[in-house]
């Protein structure tokens, strides 16, 4: 089987996002965006896809590289992409990386009728998943206040979610970083969800060490889980700093470059209690497995960052990592109502708190093509 | 699909191998001997295969633990027989978990009829191997003197292998072991092959520090590729002390109990320059491929340990292992005949010393099922 078609198709939709000055989603008036779809196709037929893609970087440089592969080793195309993204680093991402490599399992699950997590090799096929929330906002009855977090935390146990994360306030938001209020903002969450739920804060990432202490400190007294990247990533120093004085399950890096590689070297090193990393932050599922399987190795947890069914059919096909982050989640979003482009939501998740990994080959998306065909841009 | 068969079929064949006193193959007589295969079967008539298990702890440890479960669910069985290990450690070893995970991993390939390599991700179709001899013996002609290594290797590279790779002298034969002679043979190697064929050692494993040491620094004047396992692998800080005193790469642990943990350990050590592992080693192709990412991920080579179809698939899905171990071979023994039991030989090797991966589904053994009939053992 040979690689004879890497297309992006784009199409608009609708979304009810809005993105802040600092890159963080929040609710928003609904209005039209444009969506993309990888599609990588075959001389059998037989096709991969991955919504998200940057076509520029696709046609420029995946394109010419892949054209003529075998679509079976992703071993090879995956090293070929990652040598070549040294000297396009501005270009060609790690997000491009994992585009490419998530359409390839996508196409070797359907040309061989299984799901994913399947071809890994199954451990299970449901996983719990937290509830992630969107970024501290100032709407009203949004995620303004410590009471908000508290409110919504209440909601999303009633609605099944067995655990809780809170991100909280960042810039541009007024006040914001405030490691106090970030702390007002778990209490509240304790105080709501009771002393048995598992809770996670990912604050501000830019605090330096003194503040990050803090709140590791104050996580211990409320019982926290984990906490989230406090500082910049690049310092693995400020990590080894962080772990050494705190009782607190510190977890990461996750947006940090690197890919396997700096996280074996934060776990050398002693910066992390839980590796953490999600197909977008290593270049694909490929280089997931491989961070799973290193943090195994070391007998560690590698917490999954992200939703979608690239890091849901790894989280079937491990057992070091314990929840699907599930969101991110508002109260004013119906995260439970699929993407226009899908007959079907790709995270459905039941009332015990389980996402259930589709069983459908590939990655399991159930794409509306009349809706694509409808709203394609040419 | 679920697994309604675990049956260990026993059959006559012959070998003209024989074991010394240590338990080191040599040539010998041509004899008859018992070879068993492990078939998994299914309700869809899709079974997997894999030559030499042990049908009693097969029948009475595995088969209750894997009856009824999906075999695509490699991960579950592996890690539930792996947990079962603890207290059965005199009989559910790590040979026996390998035999399972290949079977499961032929039976994958087998009904989604592709190669395991692909599978796994392919990166190649082929590999280099070097040839491995057998350990030193007292045989004219044999491997009884530096002589006859120098004699043999010549042939090897004659033949088509890239590199060499001495097993030296071992009890219960006369003057084993003795570092001396070990050099005297990889000295006389190294003067039949030339300066730029790679060579490698495998000597006594239970010298100490200090005759390990000595072997490194001549085999560093020999300009060797690597040394494995001349000291008792149960000793890390053995290892550590060698690696810090030689520029030699020291390549291992190999037989040392501990699957991917106890190797994560030697390479946060330091205790070793390039990984080692094969499926026998570990537990299987699934453990092998967490080894084979944990060494990535701290940009290490694992050389794999050992031939079969197993480690075979494993080299062609990954980039950090340079070369196949084919063997153990001996000037007596004409390596390049098919097992009786096979059609046609798994490691077929062409002239310029590579080895091809072969594309039948699953494992790719092409089992002679009248051979099998014929010498059945009811």
């Amino acid at each position: 089987m040979k690689i004879t078609q890497v297309e992006t198709i784009r199409f608009k939709t609708i979304t009810n996002t809005e993105r802040d000055s600092d890159g963080h989603g929040h609710p928003g008036p609904e209005r039209e965006t444009t969506q993309t779809l990888l599609q990588i196709g075959t001389d059998e037929g037989v096709s991969g896809y991955w919504f998200g893609a940057n076509a520029q970087a696709i046609d420029s440089l995946v394109k010419p590289a892949i054209i003529g592969e075998d679509p079976f080793y992703r071993e090879k195309i995956w090293r070929d992409l990652n040598h070549r993204q040294r000297l396009n680093l501005g270009t060609l991402s790690d997000q491009v990386l994992m585009s490419v490599d998530l359409a390839l399992w996508d196409l070797a699950g359907r040309a061989l009728e299984q799901p994913v997590y399947k071809l890994l090799g199954g451990l299970r096929d449901k996983v719990p998943a937290y509830a992630s929330t969107m970024c501290g906002d100032d709407l009203k009855g949004g995620l303004a206040t410590p009471e908000d977090y508290a409110n919504y935390a209440r909601w999303c146990i009633e609605r099944g979610y067995p655990a809780f994360k809170l991100h909280t306030w960042q810039p541009p938001y007024a006040g914001a970083p405030d490691p106090k209020r970030d702390i007002e903002a778990c209490a509240a969450v304790r105080e709501a969800v009771g002393p048995d739920v598992p809770c996670m804060l990912d604050p501000y990432h830019y605090y330096d060490r003194e503040a990050a202490l803090f709140l590791a400190k104050e996580l211990e007294k409320l019982d926290y889980y984990w906490m989230e990247e406090p500082m910049d990533e690049h310092s693995m120093s400020s990590y080894i700093w962080l772990c050494e004085q705190t009782s607190l399950p510190i977890c990461g890096p996750e947006t940090c470059e690197g890919k396997m590689y700096v996280r074996a070297e934060w776990i050398k090193a002693g910066a992390c209690d839980i590796s953490r990393c999600g197909v977008g932050d290593v270049g694909g599922l490929t280089p997931l497995m491989k961070t799973v399987h290193l943090c195994e190795s070391f007998g560690m947890r590698c917490e999954i960052h992200g939703g979608g069914p690239g890091n849901l059919h790894a989280l079937c096909a491990m057992h070091n990592g314990e929840f699907y982050e599930r969101g991110l989640l508002h109260p004013f979003i119906n995260f439970d109502q699929p993407a226009p482009w899908l007959h079907e939501h790709g995270e459905l998740m039941d009332d015990q708190g389980f996402v259930h990994v589709p069983q459908r080959p590939g990655l399991g998306m159930n794409i509306n093509w009349d809706y694509i065909e409808k709203n394609k841009i040419d």
